[in-house]
């Protein structure tokens, strides 16, 4: 049995792992290889979009023999895979041309920024095209709560370590005094009730007493020092503050670390995100028309014509297969000959309404003034989030994240111009850095729900549409099949193109070969 | 008043800074900044020791004009601040020489490891020195706990957000009930209990019903996919499992991250920590004579006499002041004449009992196979911790901590041999990474308190030794000074080293410039 056979026969390498532990096949097939057998000679393969979906389904096509075009609407490749920096210039549908005026090698990403550790065929790519990557500092207990006019906290900077430690230190008390007062079931021996009130006085931090009190974990008014200095412990804040502050607010308190595609290890590309689209571009390059905006799909008795227009006109392209990665509220502006459930799936999926803005300072004052490297401001107010540059430490200049919003905030923020988007983010964001106006540079502003051949950050599904619409997209409709993060459970990340593209290569290429083999024959556990 | 007249007078910078954001002063006075008045031309300070604490201090008295003599046993800089890399040996007091074998370009930190965001004096001479720093990934969701032959969940590799989730959840339903049940008086109006049942919901992923179930938070069965892959969640531990295996045991379940100097952000020095202490022997290294050992130390009625041996001899030389940065279970065994409070000191101060080994392995296997991108595994067995290491993600090689303990853990290992301590990791770690056999090339190991001229990892006070012998040693002996992270608040750390170099030199240099300046003339909060 070849180590090809192997891998194509075990369904998910989930179920191989053990056995190819044992086999000791790791070093020759790292986890995410992704060999098939057979090749696509002769077949011609339109790929719609050179954004990551579009670009891996034809670097990995390329390798099996296939004839590969990518249409992209574009004049660059890479979609919402995106780094702004010096010189990049962006319209959107109702705004001037826009162009950053960032210094050379500054940046930040427009789309994706973060990659977890557990999304390994991103990491894999990475690896495969030598993208060097760096860590994302998504987790800092240095950074911010602020809400702005609200409670007694109201306007105030708060460490994010003074929110984390007062809540898990009142509610651990809290509990810790429902057990010592026998007043709950526990469902737990005597001797394991009292390993549980053990761990509320570590997870707590709580006295001999099991009380919360103010502890280091939460910083200091003065740090400790040399001699005399065993520093200043600043007292904690009133739960019913905190409450009223709204800090505990779910929409506000940031559980955003729980959830497991924020949970660090996270990575970047350095430089920009994008240098993973570059990679890629090297390796598909040649098959890329760029300024091709799509305007036709049509499935026909014998392949695919797809309808286009450059810069000099109306043309048509005709081709065995389609790979179409467009984001379904571009799509559904695009004539097609669709089934009435495809059609249907295009037109009513929703995507994110969702902007970012650059901001360049001449001087990294959260990192010298308030030793914020990386890391997360969170807001009650139209910022929503203040984010951290990961990259160049304890350098002269930085561009930070003046806003990361979403839905309502989001909506308002893009209906404004870029000069008033830059006046909302100084407005808000000297009340948390007042040292916004000493040092701001430059802004470029990005809503991704008004940028043309995106027009939305990432596809939204819940329990029913995903029943329905999403169902819809993941068989080829005759000659078209659809990739993309929104053919994926990875919503908005990298990851879900490139596990589309692996998918939809799969499934073309078991087509035109004949063969019995079915996505993933890796996995990204 | 001049801006060295405003910051002298300030006390501290906690003072000063409001006003001097105020002033605008903070871009030619950064938060570090350490300008005194006056200078030391003619005065001859003999520094003892030439690990960061010493060279600290004669970097700043040469900024001063003060002549400067360092004298370091060791035929290196840098004392603990030491990174083990091919070629470097080491004899601890009853085992052979031992050569590490490492590959070029890899090492560990045998010392200090971390810097926290906070220890703004360690970042202040890392820019100063232009020292590049990364990011130090103390947290990570996916390394393991691991507990040896313990309850129900003995022997099992269990990522860590498995076990932070589930207990998380668990408490928080508990809570949720007591409180719905009105048996807890939460000394909160009703609102605002309401909102604590919401916090709760959020903080532990607790259901509608206010339950805990199993959720993504804790990873993934099967990740999640393109296609028809939702990913498959892996059931929850039960809260007794998890006890009874110890995993909530305040002394394993890591809430080491919850500790003020280990919450992230964190840094280390590119290519190992010794660069920092390599930047300071580049500007003060004319004034180091290694191979030094100081024997005695002898306060004369003018002048302090320095008594030591080198390859040739015995020697003698005398200053004006001494700085003594020996650690004091070195110290202990040296001649002196200091007071008898200083003597009782030196000789009671106990030292922290600690270890580790450095394990060069030819595939990273923690990254391909497991996605473990730098973090700690804690275990309750010998190992206590395994490290895995934040640099050069992705690349081939790499060395892993394969135990760093402590106490009574680290006194026994301490008392094997090298070719020992490499089994009992090997014996150990291929408990958790059965990949040890397979990939493992060479180890290096390193027993604190059995390494001459540390003795030692680092101080141990607690409320009583902090009021009697801490104090002894905060002012000088006659002629005498001393320094070092015993000297300090910030025990075990390298701003420890920094922060009591800068106070003896303000101390000194007040004494012999006559003027009334205090440290700290900074703050490092």
């Amino acid at each position: 049995m070849s180590r090809r056979e192997f891998l194509t026969s075990t369904g998910t390498m989930a179920a191989a792992y053990p056995a190819m532990l044992a086999l000791g096949m790791l070093r020759e097939a790292p986890a995410h290889a992704f060999s098939l057998a057979g090749n696509g000679k002769g077949k011609h393969i339109i790929i719609l979009g050179a954004g990551l979906a579009g670009m891996a389904a034809a670097y990995e096509l390329l390798k099996l023999g296939y004839q590969c075009t990518i249409l992209e609407a574009r004049e660059r490749s890479g979609g919402r895979v995106w780094s702004i920096r010096k010189g990049t210039t962006h319209r959107e549908t109702d705004l001037p041309l826009q162009t950053a005026q960032f210094d050379e090698g500054l940046y930040f990403n427009a789309g994706p920024s973060r990659i977890p550790h557990h999304h390994g065929l991103t990491l894999h790519y990475c690896r495969e095209l030598q993208v060097p990557i760096q860590v994302y500092n998504n987790i800092n207990e240095a950074a911010y709560f602020f809400a702005e006019g609200k409670g007694p906290l109201s306007n105030k900077k708060i460490r994010v370590r003074e929110i984390h430690n007062d809540l898990r230190g009142y509610t651990a008390e809290l509990l810790a005094k429902a057990i010592d007062q026998h007043k709950l079931d526990t469902g737990l021996t005597t001797e394991d009730t009292q390993k549980i009130l053990e761990y509320l006085r570590a997870e707590g931090g709580l006295d001999i007493d099991k009380l919360y009190k103010a502890s280091d974990r939460r910083g200091y008014l003065e740090g400790p020092g040399a001699g005399d200095l065993p520093g200043k412990i600043a007292p904690a804040h009133s739960l019913a503050d905190i409450i009223n502050s709204g800090l505990a607010d779910p929409d506000f308190y940031n559980v955003s670390e729980y959830v497991y595609e924020l949970q660090m290890t996270m990575f970047q590309a350095v430089g920009g995100n994008d240098q993973i689209a570059k990679a890629f571009e090297k390796k598909v390059g040649q098959c890329i028309q760029f300024g091709c905006e799509v305007t036709g799909i049509h499935n026909q008795l014998e392949g695919v014509k797809i309808s286009y227009k450059d810069s000099k006109g109306a043309k048509e392209l005709v081709g065995d297969y389609c790979i179409c990665t467009i984001p379904t509220p571009v799509l559904s502006n695009v004539d097609h000959n669709f089934s009435s459930d495809v059609s249907r799936a295009i037109d009513y999926i929703p995507y994110m309404v969702t902007g970012k803005i650059g901001m360049q300072f001449k001087r990294r004052f959260w990192e010298e003034d308030e030793h914020i490297y990386g890391g997360i401001t969170h807001t009650n107010n139209e910022l929503t989030q203040i984010f951290y540059p990961s990259y160049d430490y304890l350098s002269k200049k930085g561009i930070l994240l003046g806003y990361y919003n979403f839905n309502e905030k989001a909506r308002q923020t893009g209906n404004l111009s870029h000069q008033q988007r830059e006046k909302l983010a100084m407005d808000k964001g000297r009340l948390i850095h007042p040292q916004y106006d000493k040092e701001f540079e430059s802004s470029f502003s990005v809503s991704w729900h008004k940028t043309p051949y995106s027009m939305g950050g990432w596809a939204l599904y819940n329990n029913t549409t995903r029943q329905s619409h999403y169902k819809s997209l993941l068989q080829a409709d005759k000659r078209v099949y659809f990739a993309g993060e929104h053919t994926t459970y990875l919503n908005a990340w990298m990851a879900g193109a490139f596990e589309s593209a692996r998918r939809t290569v799969t499934d073309l290429h078991a087509r035109v070969s004949e063969q019995r083999i079915s996505y993933p024959i890796t996995t990204n556990i």
